[in-house]
């Protein structure tokens, strides 16, 4: 449906679409990690549930551009295209990928302010930097990007597969229900040992929102692990699009 | 679908719904948070579900009006076509509205009637005033009304983007589930400051019903918060709507 | 529909649904409450959507009928016939709810042989009877009967009501969900001082099977309560269902 | 919709199907049960939706074939087709179960790969083998085969009943929920003594990568318990879909 779309529709649909995300996203986060918040401590499968729904919302507001809001999405579909002999409109790949970071910055500038007193409150600097980007439980470079490919790897192989299934029918709110609880799966399933970022928008863009903004009592950013989920969607996302475009071509 | 519905029509869907919004959304928060209940203690997930599912059915009950049963909603809205040069009639939306008032206070009485033996028993006299209105973990009236706002805002920016998905199936009681977890979301995601009223009748009239109802044991009915939950969904409330439709009128 | 069952049908959709009923509901009570259990100790939450499971799955398996699986359904529905002029097979809504005790019966029988060593194990007998049958946190005859009717009004009320949106489309499987999280809700709302039996088949009959089957340590069945479970669900039943009518029929 | 498909094709839709519900199913137990992890400790609920997300987004890969994922939906299917006098394609009930042990072998290692530093660094032989297989709480061989039997008998039992409902409208995404609410179900009302294997390929294929994988510091495989999740689902699944196939025939 981007055929039909002008670069700033494309613009505004991923943009407001990704700022929904990481304002849902990043608040279920600051409410179980920052005290002084009813939420605090509720646990991994209530983040789950936030962040699944978060996409549900931010899908439906992008829903011109079918919401990728996720630069491992849009590369990943982009990148099967061209494996299939498709064309690819590059400047709208552009485009929605500079929303997607846009977005996702003043999605984490909203959440700030929305918990700016438990942020005042707080004196974790880890859990001020959590609200905002994923870190790993145990840190090594080369299995934290393997975890985050193979959950973006997921993501984008179930979306292709899903495309198998055939027209979508007229759901309205109900259509992305299924993306939502996939989210929620891998959160759930394959999200323990970094926080499944899987999309270099999510996760980059809030970290250079932590870096710039007034954050009281905040430490630093941790730049040195700010690449993993970066790279290891990107290459899980072009894998899962391309593995799952294999499979629809055989049958 | 206002236009085919009389006053009294207006009145009696909003009023069910609202009742039945309160009783199980009071509900929850009583089962969590008063003695001698299976529920006690379950925590916020569950409460987030409660109240999802508690607008899901009053949604269902109300549906010949939509199913408002909020003021910044209904006012939402009304501004929402105003801005657009629409006509709005105002004697629905104030029937509309008290029916959301007088329906919440109905709906406090039955969760008190529900809960009778688990208020007796209570000695918790902020518990007590929990089960009817809200309140902040931490109080600075601001920063309470930024985040009441923000949770508004996204109820209402998502209500009037999905108007943009367009013509809504004829999916029965599944309908309302896409705002059922619109509400989830809301309070997992932006209640953990204030617990999420977001909606001026859900916590001024059952506040009220606190203060009249005899209840054992109560304490005040923290009249200096009440303005916040009421003023905060306001603004949020018009400012969603106003900024949704300007997103539809790009596309 | 059920104009079309014969009686010999009536009885095996309305018997085998809420076997399945009974088998799934009980069985998450057993798994949270007796020992050696992976679910052991999960919480109301695990409880609530155990039973709305339940009945989602007890509703699919009795489709023909409709899925009651419940007296204080089949009766409520009834008497709003009664009430609004119409005729009601009375020899079908006997079969019914013979059906559904028996039913019941062989569910809790099911549940007990799934959780056989874990019974044998347990030297709780609360939990035992737990399995089975309800029981209130506090006991007060008078406020748990208006507890237990306040549910089963919320769960006439609303399905009458929701009949109001009108034809219901062909979803096949998706079709109960609506029912189911109703279940969950009232659950998670109102179940907090009784358990919500809020059927008197689900309650009354697993306590004979508890009362007749040859547990292992068990105790006595509580025969003081079991009427509680019948009395309020079939008041709040029928109330329920003619409010429900009273509110369709304003539109 | 089998007729259509060649072998190849069976074989690749349940093979890429079963492998994202290991993955997925077996990364929630991970998750769950392994140090380091973001999920560790959440509990049963978060396991049993884990699981009925990795149904769903299995049989979501597998559409063309339905999505069976397991031995003991194929074969209990496959003999209520004898028993109601129709034709079954053995060779493609062959080449299914093929698939399914060779795919949950495959989503078992990628789970591994997922959770690598997880696994290094545990201590605990038994949660590594929880990973990828069941056991009981209770260990007594013949109540446990019951227990997994009467789990598969409900999954085969729901599924067939199912199929009265009649035709399944175009839902796309949404069409597997059902089935995914269902395991979710089974897992959280029957799965308390032995961890819900209900499928001899979920269970057996991630044993032998259990024992074949070099997996840091693990232990023993428990090859006395493993032919029960194979005997005990493969009773329940053909006594369900039988039973199954009878009550639909009362119709």
């Amino acid at each position: 449906m981007w055929a039909d779309l002008t670069l700033g529709q494309v613009f505004l649909a991923e943009f407001a679409g990704t700022a929904m995300l990481l304002l849902l996203g990043g608040g279920v986060v600051a409410n179980n990690i920052l005290p002084k918040n009813k939420g605090n401590g509720t646990g991994f499968l209530h983040v789950n549930f936030g962040w699944g729904i978060a996409v549900w919302m931010g899908v439906i507001v992008a829903f011109k551009t079918g919401g990728h809001l996720n630069p491992a999405v849009t590369v990943g579909l982009a990148v099967k295209s061209v494996v299939e002999g498709m064309g690819v409109n590059w400047a709208q790949v552009m485009v929605a990928i500079v929303a997607q970071f846009l977005g996702a910055f003043l999605g984490a500038v909203l959440t700030w302010l929305t918990y700016r007193k438990q942020f005042d409150l707080s004196e974790d600097k880890g859990a001020k930097l959590g609200v905002f980007a994923t870190g790993p439980e145990d840190r090594d470079y080369f299995w934290n990007c393997v975890t985050e490919a193979m959950g973006t790897f997921v993501l984008l192989f179930v979306i292709v597969a899903a495309g198998l299934i055939g027209g979508k029918p007229d759901l309205g709110w109900l259509a992305p229900m299924g993306v939502a609880f996939l989210i929620v799966g891998i959160g759930a399933s394959l999200g323990g040992p970094t926080g499944y970022a899987i999309n270099p928008a999510r996760d980059l863009a809030p970290r250079i929102a932590h870096a710039v903004l007034p954050i009281k009592g905040k430490g630093d950013s941790d730049w040195g692990y700010s690449w993993v989920p970066v790279v290891g969607p990107m290459i899980g996302g072009i894998l899962g699009a391309v593995c799952g475009g294999l499979l629809v071509a055989a049958f």
